[in-house]
């Protein structure tokens, strides 16, 4: 264990930690006393059957998702459904390599998968709550190959599920890309395999990862229209570099990131079914929305619209931005509309 | 300078060597004793009138644009024109960091820009060859900023262009692209500032470099097609990064890909005219054919017709390959075909 301010409440704001115990993972280890970070908005009702699953990315907690994506005025309203965001495993507030103990701590910490999160989030939802079924399973980016995990391995649980630019079996090509994020931090002398005295040690590796995401996680667009500007207030490339995307990952922890995108390069549905991706997919019973992002580089909309037609209630819902991946985050009101207009239409759905 | 078998005639075919003198480099510098590599394909004739100019890119020499773009059945064919062949400068056969004696070896050799590399090519094909018009300038990537270059430096020289794959002024999100090309190799503690003992060396440093070529260099649709199966022959995806993306790189120089990622990142017609591209486009009096290609993510075809729109004679004629921007090697006859067509065309044209 290392600490990190960063992840705190004060920057992340007030959440829960649900023990899990001992949690055995698909590779093998057991990741002993577990803890999953999570927060609650609005209440669970008499027939519990109103509860909301969101999930959480590679480089966000919960707080994002809080933020965006609920409230009132937003199809997640509290005053109508309880809502539960569940912080993935490594997401720093959950249990992660910088805030494990020893022997699980920092490169030790165990390989984990996005079915073990699940796996996980399932014990919570069920064991702390006593839902049943949720009426709507939702999640973007590496939260999204959680909720494609939800609807394969849960199908009778899931009612519903949105999700937001991610696929249910990683492409090779977004598993490349991943791979260029870890060894930009890998082949940083002071990450040290894993072993760094403090987060904030790796920063030029941090540095490069940063802009690596920033090639891949906006859009061509999105720079020739100068939206760092006229979105992002920032005064110049150089300072949008710096000042937002830098920034952003400055604070991270190493292992952390490192720790979800192994996850995140093999996220696959198919591991249910012997490889077979539509045999996975045609077990979902939910009602799913799937929502790729119009300029996506990581999971662009082709690979998202070939995946929708292999659910048997599969709706394919693009959301246009030019802010490609990083639209996200929610900078742009345009954007928070069109996810709430899809999700609002999805929960009036009658499954 | 080091030795480094890669960059010799038995792997890049036979070429000489220009010897420039000094070259006054637009960065204030003086590149001593400049060299530079071509090879020449057909004769000139008495008129002087059929000359054709061949740039070469980021990775390449004079050899692969001589294996793809000319001969008997190509547009370029020999027995109708004379062809010049130029390696840029940092190529591995021009004057490179690697094989530069010093003062001005290895790290200290001095930055290059695209203007330096046109005004050299004029040099060599005024005063060695006395030509005084070009029927067709043509090059593609980091070669086609030369041929914009020239169009915009030499008008009354450049008869008609061809630009393949490439920006008149670079983009910024271009620029960060090959920023993290270059970080990839100059984080790698063997890279040593730029002075390590050979070339091979620095192979994590460029092995990484692959890796982010592979992704932005091929399209996702390149590889959910298998692509790297079908058309390259290769067994699997890794056997695909291994064999032919870091394979492609490992002999090569990191000093001579730096030298060239720097002039590539600051490609910009527009230092004519104090940053007003459209009047830097419109001083081009040759018949040009911008050719994007269809998935390239270095050059998107929007980004290349916004500039083909500038240009007074200008036509946008899109290569459509799923290869991206790595189709300029001519891995497809497909794509081969459509730029000989598109090349006889415009050689067809009278200006």
């Amino acid at each position: 264990m290392i600490p990190n301010d960063f992840y705190s409440p004060s920057v992340h704001g007030t959440y829960a930690l649900y023990e899990l115990g001992d949690l055995l993972l698909e590779e093998g280890e057991t990741l002993r006393s577990c803890k999953l970070a999570y927060r609650t908005h609005g209440m669970l009702n008499a027939a519990k059957d109103n509860a909301v699953l969101v999930t959480t990315w590679f480089s966000g907690t919960g707080k994002v998702m809080e933020d965006v994506y609920v409230g009132a005025g937003h199809a997640l309203d509290p005053a109508k459904y309880f809502i539960v965001i569940v912080d993935q495993i490594g997401s720093g507030l959950s249990s992660s390599p910088h805030n494990t103990p020893s022997p699980q701590n920092m490169a030790n910490f165990p390989k984990v998968r996005i079915g073990d999160d699940v796996v996980a989030q399932h014990q919570l939802l069920t064991r702390e709550f006593g839902i049943k079924r949720l009426a709507l399973a939702f999640g973007g980016s590496m939260g999204g190959q959680q909720i494609y995990e939800w609807a394969v391995r849960y199908p009778e649980m899931v009612q519903r599920a949105a999700v937001l630019a991610a696929t249910a079996r990683n492409t090779f090509h977004d598993f490349m890309f991943t791979e260029t994020l870890i060894e930009s931090v890998t082949s940083d002398p002071a990450w040290k395999n894993g072993w760094y005295a403090r987060s904030e040690d790796v920063r030029d590796g941090l540095s490069r990862l940063a802009k690596i995401f920033a090639v891949m996680g906006w859009s061509t667009e999105f720079y020739e229209k100068k939206r760092w500007n006229t979105l992002l207030g920032m005064s110049s490339e150089r300072d949008f570099i710096n000042g937002v995307m830098r920034a952003y990952f400055a604070p991270m922890d190493a292992n952390d990131l490192l720790c979800k995108a192994w996850k995140w390069q093999r996220g696959d549905v198919s591991r249910h079914t012997g490889g077979d991706l539509a045999a996975a997919l045609g077990r979902i019973r939910a009602k799913v929305y799937t929502m790729p992002i119009s300029h996506d580089m990581f999971f662009p909309p082709r690979d998202c619209e070939a995946e929708s037609r292999l659910i048997p209630n599969g709706e394919l819902r693009v959301i246009d931005s030019i802010e490609g991946h990083m639209a996200l985050n929610g900078f742009d009101p345009a954007y928070t509309a069109q996810v709430d207009a899809h999700q609002r239409e999805l929960l009036a759905f009658n499954a």
